[in-house]
């Protein structure tokens, strides 16, 4: 069973939107992964479908009702799917490469992305939604996260890169950073290649590239290497 | 001057994508912010316009061009051009709202997706390129990092949420991630809403959402409440 994502909305018109392009869309096109996409408002309520309500206790914005994005979700995901359960959310877990790899690993995703101030919390709670965070920040709505984060699996699986995925030098392997790149010409600007890797010994281009990105993942990043990794 | 977004890419086709969607598409019709992209291809060496090499040193994957990325870049940003020019890389600075907030403060941006295994190390240095990256994890390329940082950057420009932008209880404002919402039917599958939030005590509805963006700051991120925070 290939790969499948489910992705629940109110902008269905988002996907596949970039992940049609480039390798992954040529790998869609191909069924080495697939993607539906359920519109929210196909269950919302009354005869405006409404998806949203006030929030309690009162405050700006509107809430995702939790009848609602059940019964999409129930729609999407019925008695014998074992996909994850997954909502974009900066609430969320951290995505992390190992957490990419995992889901590259299973049957697929259900993908609820939220959108104004958020979605009731009684439903995230009843339908064992698990929150994912793609970073930091806030976004206009999950679909942008629920894209970045698909891109990130749909490389990892079977087919999709060919020999283009190298694998062994990604930044996030072994915990590190990777290290700096060249290529031709060999002086440029004034600039030359560092002559390491110009010398043909390749235990030494190793060792240096080992010490690289090492010295890179220390100066940018020492939450990566100070502390032990927390991945969930 | 509106915000001004020049992307360097060699999938000019991704743009605007899920941008040109929703509240953010609306904006840029509107010329609320304005998206140029430039096709690093164009400024590709020889017949066949090679923007890539094989990696000095050995090993899997291409290199983009420093000759090539420097002249696109030079094409996107004159003298005078005081944007900040951004390499989306998993190597990068990783972004935060506070960045995010930065970048909506001011004119806009040049932003260089890579693609391949990575790009000469010497532009980076010699173009001054900051690498930003979006989350800790591994994408097909820039692109979608890319569109995902320009989503939290429109939301923030003037006009483009209007009200719907509440800004105050959001994630990472005061460092905190956002308490849970509820919004009717005040019973469903036999959970109700907290007390507190139907009370009409504003103060204590007040008291109990800080409390709740604490424990739930706590519980899934003591990164963001232990440690001091580093806003770069």
């Amino acid at each position: 069973m290939a790969f499948r994502a489910t992705i629940l909305t109110l902008y269905p018109e988002m996907f596949p939107g970039p992940l049609g392009v480039s390798l992954a869309g040529k790998a869609l096109e191909r069924g080495d992964w697939a993607l539906e996409t359920l519109q929210i408002r196909d269950f919302g309520r009354g005869r405006h479908r409404a998806v949203d309500d006030t929030p309690a206790g009162g405050g700006a914005g509107m809430v995702m009702r939790a009848d609602v994005v059940a019964d999409a979700i129930d729609a999407a995901s019925t008695a014998g799917d074992t996909r994850p359960r997954l909502m974009m959310s900066p609430r969320g877990r951290p995505l992390t490469q190992a957490f990419v790899r995992d889901l590259a690993a299973g049957e697929g995703a259900v993908i609820l992305c939220g959108r104004f101030e958020g979605v009731d919390e009684r439903v995230i709670e009843a339908r064992g939604l698990t929150e994912v965070s793609v970073g930091d920040y806030v976004l206009s709505g999950g679909e942008m996260a629920a894209l970045v984060m698909l891109d990130a699996v749909v490389r990892l699986l079977p087919g999709v890169m060919g020999n283009q995925l190298s694998g062994t030098h990604e930044s996030f392997e072994g915990g590190l950073l990777e290290h700096p790149h060249y290529t031709r010409p060999a002086e440029w600007e004034g600039r030359t290649i560092p002559e390491v890797l110009t010398s043909g010994d390749h235990g030494a281009v190793e060792r240096w590239r080992t010490a690289e990105a090492r010295r890179i993942t220390r100066e940018r990043r020492p939450d990566l290497v100070g502390a032990p990794r927390h991945e969930p």
